[in-house]
């Protein structure tokens, strides 16, 4: 059976038969490997970037090394720059990203382990988005909800292409 | 528990200091998505491109037209440079590519499903290769028997550098 926000933002797609690419930090390919669990889903997938070092970031997603330096890896101005990135690389219609820190470790006071930062572009624009999903959660859960949450966005900016 | 050929594969990485790039078509980011399973992974995981669609392929990782007419998206032709193509894009010492037919439609006679083929680039140069999973397997298991020989294929050529 096919994992539920990944089946939706799928559906979502294809009803405005729109195409999705990925941009993935914290998720190092998690969300790609969702929607591509599901058969069929070349037609809506163009594909992505696991842009889990920050040369990546620049060199394949054009993110600038002053938002780098200025904001972190981990801020709503880099997942803004990731998505225009793997919009404008890929073409395609929709680009969702994700950066934040799944821990164990690697957390700080401002931002601790579980806070993950989103963005998503097309033609509407780019939307950013911060989550806090907790402490308390083990890497594997915090990488499991903000895959979700990346697809729950999806799919509801494919709902505007319905307005 | 980390995945057995993950865990591998990142021992390997860091037993010779080297860096890790995917090149992921028929895997989608699983392969990415195993080493990312294991916390500290940042430190021999570079990233990648999942490179569903052949526009991908050939904007990301500058896989040649030429050689997608000549010889399609799943062969050794276009898992070489795709292998190639995410070394030089991501500066990673090894590059790891996959591209197949993981079904359960898309085979041919001359490909059937459960066929997937692989490059491994890194300083000795880019060796592909190509398997034949069975027809009878289904896409999930297409899947992991891919990452999984892809994850082998990593842990292979690190030790060339111990040779």
């Amino acid at each position: 059976m096919a994992h539920e926000a990944a089946g939706a933002a799928i559906a979502s797609l294809r009803r405005y038969k729109l195409t999705l690419a990925t941009a993935e930090s914290c998720t190092g390919g998690l969300v790609a490997k969702l929607v591509t669990d599901v058969a069929g889903s070349s037609e809506v997938f163009s594909g992505g970037v696991v842009s889990y070092s920050n040369g990546v970031k620049m060199k394949l997603l054009g993110v600038s090394e002053k938002t780098l330096a200025a904001h972190g890896a981990v801020s709503e101005e880099t997942a803004r720059e990731m998505a225009l990135g793997a919009r404008d690389a890929t073409g395609a219609d929709i680009a969702v990203s994700t950066t934040g820190i799944a821990g164990p470790s690697g957390g700080t006071a401002e931002k601790p382990v579980g806070t993950v930062c989103f963005g998503v572009a097309s033609k509407f624009g780019v939307r950013t988005f911060t989550k806090h999903f907790g402490e308390e959660l083990s890497r594997k859960e915090i990488r499991n909800a903000a895959a979700d949450f990346a697809l729950e966005l999806v799919a509801g900016e494919c709902e505007r292409y319905g307005d």
